[in-house]
């Protein structure tokens, strides 16, 4: 679908606080979903969901369900639904905006360059005007 | 209180994609509450999530807590909050939205005859179109 | 910066269901920022959220990486963040309405003061009138 089909005039705003294998696919779901359906989608990543941002990530699920996640990928693959680093890569051709949390970059003390391409660096007021604009906001931590 | 006397327009969209005690009663409790107040009530299960439809959800506390959880069922029932299988068909009597989503659905290989009756079949997409509509949208995760 | 320079039309609210030391930090980043951005925060405690309003409130990681608070807390000073008692005072001075879930207390036999001045007991009803007059309404859980 079109992108230019849509509304584009609706706006999704998500927050991702976690890094397990769940917490990264779902906001990459929607993203792709929403951008899909013509709306502008803004994900920004915080504490721990700013390592899914990292050019070598690949999540996995929680405690003792990590070994249970190449079982659920398969299963993923199985219906159609591509696996998290194509999703990402998908969601920023599509024209999602990733944001990295500025105050979580320095807490952790990563640099632009360990992420992968295309994202933005923003800080939370910046993110809440964007979030007090959207039609759907969704915290996923 | 009578649905019909509240404020109709108002609609409350909630995904829920965790199956622990605590975040299976959470929507539960704010769908029968939203439904109580006259707001159109949603609920989109999704991932682990997906679990509460099923006819047999019996939902515990994650991890060490599980043991408290017959606990938590007494001190709840105290106060007056029923347990889960009972908030659930009190939603669906009220006449919540409870949503099964797709992908997970088949994912995960479930058939709707294993799903408690009175619930719908839906997309990622038609739910964000709902979730766009919504004066309140809560991802309890 | 003075909230009166902001726009103060705009609502955010906020659920906190988890009283882990991430869990706890967000909210009230949030909440911090919001009201400087001249916005009216509102964030309600429930379920194990409500231990974050307790007097001695000291949240920790969860489970294994319990351990790691610490160093978590020393880079968050690094970089200019407080710690989460001084963030909830601070949220409390501007303004910020803190809710403690009137049902949770009930469920835990909890009494008000044990908790923090400066907070309100509420309802979910309540609240969920709150949420659907804000801009902003994210769950963190």
């Amino acid at each position: 679908m079109n992108p230019e089909d849509g509304d584009t005039s609706r706006k999704m705003a998500i927050v991702v606080s976690e890094d397990s294998f769940d917490k990264a696919m779902m906001p990459m779901i929607l993203a792709t979903t929403g951008a899909t359906m013509g709306m502008e989608v803004h994900v920004f990543f915080t504490f721990f969901g700013l390592n899914l941002l990292k050019k070598d990530a690949d999540p996995k699920l929680k405690g003792l369900y990590r070994l249970f996640t190449g079982m659920f990928k398969k299963r993923m693959k199985k219906v159609g639904v591509d696996d998290f680093q194509a999703q990402r890569e998908l969601a920023i051709e599509m024209g999602a905006n990733l944001y990295a949390c500025s105050t979580t970059m320095n807490m952790m003390e990563l640099s632009e360059s360990q992420m992968v391409d295309g994202i933005t660096v923003l800080g939370a007021a910046a993110f809440l005007d964007i979030a007090a604009e959207s039609e759907i906001q969704l915290f996923i931590g």
